[in-house]
């Protein structure tokens, strides 16, 4: 049985280090390659991808997995092969199920759907993209269907990113944060706004970047395995724990957009850097789900990096690097500036505050598209009826609305409520933090980060995918998810600035 | 018939692509990869080399092949299709000849003595080096022995760089020059020797990469399809056609390091980005020979890049970037500067005078370890005779001589002579384009490169792997290798620059 499990082992390391290599050509290509390579690059991507799939998806690992199973039964459940056994299968069990031809036709017709999209978007024609979204939605269905029977037709998109976790799950966090945040963002509607002018202006682009690098070697990113660049939109990415890359985007003219996005990939590479090294080159050696991976980056970039004892110590230094900008600038000025709340049309601009209210518009969307009660057509003016309900603002046309995000074009319809279940799980996993380290506040006065690394690691990073996220959740906790701690956040931070 | 050239194609491409990818691996590994990488990448480039090998070697190409003879002989020999069968067969013929354990040995003992190499030259420590050596010489005759029969052993390892080129070949090129390059540097070190002190100073980094940018871009390497970085030691690298990268190193003590060394990677370059669009993913896509390949950056570095008529062009501009160095300088100062020559003990720094002997003295040592003349036991001495007697000077110790090279600590046996045939076919090539494009001089003196690259695209870069080194250098000059215009080359520039 061990010769089998390391023949599993093998095959599964083979495959891990073809996605690697993917995952590298990617990065290459977002952050060095000439125009020119296009052709090429596509070429070997799509050649290592499908190689990395038929790896994991062969014959033999059904094969090594069966004759496993009674093995797998007298191992500690909680041990690393036990884990693996139970989670390879469960991932092979998935992957194997979905026909090539189901896969192939998804795949072209997401990426004709990307390209109409972004015509779609730039002339502000819905029309255009809207059989194009149709037919995701009929292949999504189809796609669903093969994990019937189901709670709920939702169930298997979310459990690609969530798994174990139920659109029921999700709904009742939503159901409960709807109106309590709904209801925030119109009392701090009521209260005089915070001015947040000082943010822009001109911010010389190499002292942003020397910032962001100071603090996140401050906050425990280990540049020996990693590295910074930029592209047009940051991203982290890993190629094993041992090589974890995040880039960054610099705007010249406005403080907060390279900082933030810096601290924000800083925390999903602490993340990764973080997972054990027994679970290198296994399907261990992932995130327990994006939300906990969301859960990570938000922690760091608002739990921590928008917090006033992290400004405590790091203003000061900001007013030597952008003495003009900020050297007549008072902490709490500062600090109520960068935590602005303003409903606004596009998500990716949004505060804390209403950042959940777009991603539950869009579930909301995505479930009635899958469950058939909305159609394509109908989308555009559910999607300005809810934003005026919601966030009391509404889009001037489609581009600005239904339009806005690349992901329904790629055929991802089940990723965007892990956005806001990762601030969700950040506000439980902080009350516990709070509790093991008392004095935090007092430590990011000082610029000290090691014990809360230290537990993130612990608890969390270290852990990688062996635990499903109900279940990691509910060990770190003690608790299921739970919108509670994060309602008393927004609350607590915003009744504070806002004077509620 | 098409269906199975088809099918070839699919798995050649396949192959292609992985290669590909692991070149991409080790570009970044070189120029970006943060300390940490080196345990997953290792894993990763070797899963992928052992997948493209294994493509390559699949026991279907072979049947390919075999059940396409027929239809290649029907072909017109000159075409694509014909040529890529012809060269696919004769390199699966190769590949599959060598038993896998052989291979695995092959590798491990090149690991294990570059390693100790490291060290032995470090200490100056020849012995323990010796066994390590002699172990790879062995294995290196194992794998000559499954060529046989061979008109010499030497021939097998020759072959893998220079395809159909023989060992009788080399020598005769070799025995020509010898006794003429040794006549010409004895008569240049009884002329007064040349001044180049100005060459050494302080170079602002910046302003010598921006000016090898300049250049390398007047002499047509295409940034869109490319891309420069630093690393250690200066590479190229391609990823196809429409990505061939290069490297370079700065010293900002020393104006030739960069300058120089960046000319001879674009020459490689231009090579790479020259091979014809329809080659891609195919084992066509190569440059013909690694002789071919120095050919293109020695032309483009010693032939363009050290000759007069082109620093008539570039000096006005050399001296507005490094006025304080090179204001008061005249032009011809400058170009003798450049152009010294002086025996000295390692290869790396060796001119062009005097760099083919230091290449012949490896090649006898190479032929005599492999037929057996020679014991590895002798080396020092044999190297330190024959530097006296080739170059009038003698290493001070092993480190900086027999042990300067890393080639046969890594089994490198057979490569280094491609270097000095890279010399001559330049030389060859030079007269030829010479006899098409008369005032080539006049368009140098104005910064034109463009009919000397359109010559060298039409008649070297596209065809890639297509033909055979000496099928080449016969369509394009209508001679085989041939000395003489090399000799001639030198004995006119030297004998200008030395007053011979």
């Amino acid at each position: 049985m061990e010769e089998k499990l390391q023949r599993l082992k093998t095959l599964l390391a083979e495959s891990a280090d073809l996605a690697h290599a993917a995952a590298l050509l990617e990065w290459d290509q977002q952050v060095n390659m000439p125009e020119g390579g296009t052709r090429s690059r596509s070429e070997q991507l799509s050649t290592l991808q499908r190689l990395a799939h038929e790896r994991f998806t062969a014959d033999e690992v059904g094969q090594l997995l069966e004759d496993l199973q009674p093995y797998a039964e007298q191992l500690d459940p909680d041990s690393m092969d036990a884990r693996l056994l139970y989670v390879t299968g469960r991932d092979y069990k998935k992957r194997t199920k979905v026909p090539a031809s189901l896969v192939a036709e998804f795949t072209e017709t997401a990426s004709r759907a990307q390209q109409v999209w972004a015509r779609a978007r730039a002339n502000d024609d819905f029309a255009a993209f809207a059989p194009h979204l149709q037919r995701i939605v009929e292949l999504r269905r189809e796609y669903a269907a093969l994990f019937a029977p189901y709670d709920h037709v939702y169930d298997a998109l979310l459990d690609d990113f969530e798994p174990g976790v139920k659109t029921a799950d999700v709904q009742a966090v939503f159901d409960a944060l709807r109106p309590q945040q709904v209801e925030l963002i119109k009392a701090i509607g009521e209260r005089p706004q915070v001015d947040d002018s000082f943010l822009y202006g001109k911010f010389d682009e190499q002292r942003q970047w020397d910032f962001g690098v100071e603090v996140l070697t401050k906050v425990g990113y280990d540049w020996k395995r990693g590295r910074q660049d930029k592209s047009a939109h940051p991203f982290t990415t890993s190629f094993g724990n041992d090589d974890v890359r995040i880039t960054t985007r610099v705007d010249t003219g406005f403080f907060n957009s390279a900082f933030f996005a810096t601290l924000h990939e800083g925390g999903h590479a602490l993340y990764e850097q973080g997972i054990a090294d027994e679970f290198s080159r296994t399907p261990l050696q992932n995130a327990a789900s994006l939300a906990f991976h969301e859960s990570q980056s938000r922690m760091w970039e608002n739990l921590v990096g928008r917090s006033r004892p992290f400004w405590e110590y790091f203003f000061p230094r900001l007013q030597e690097v952008f003495p003009a900008q900020f050297g007549n600038l008072s902490l709490d000025a500062f600090y109520k500036g960068i935590n602005k709340v303003e409903p606004s049309l596009i998500r990716v601009e949004a505060d804390e505050a209403t950042y959940n209210l777009h991603i539950m518009l869009r579930l909301e969307i995505e479930i009635g598209l899958m469950d058939g009660s909305m159609q394509v057509k109908d989308l555009p003016e559910i999607w300005n009826t809810r934003m005026r309900e919601y966030l009391g603002v509404v889009p001037p046309n489609d581009a600005q609305g239904v339009l806005q995000d690349v992901h329904w074009s790629g055929g991802m319809i089940g990723y965007f409520s892990t956005y806001a279940l990762g601030n969700v799980i950040s506000a439980q996993l902080w009350e516990k933090i709070l509790e093991d380290i008392p004095d935090l506040d007092e430590q990011m006065r000082q610029g000290k980060f090691d014990a809360l690394l230290a537990w993130v690691r612990e608890k969390i990073h270290r852990h990688g995918a062996k635990y499903e996220p109900k279940d990691l959740l509910q060990r770190v906790t003690g608790s299921a998810m739970d919108p509670a701690p994060y309602m008393r956040y927004l609350k607590s931070k915003f009744g504070e600035i806002y004077g509620l």
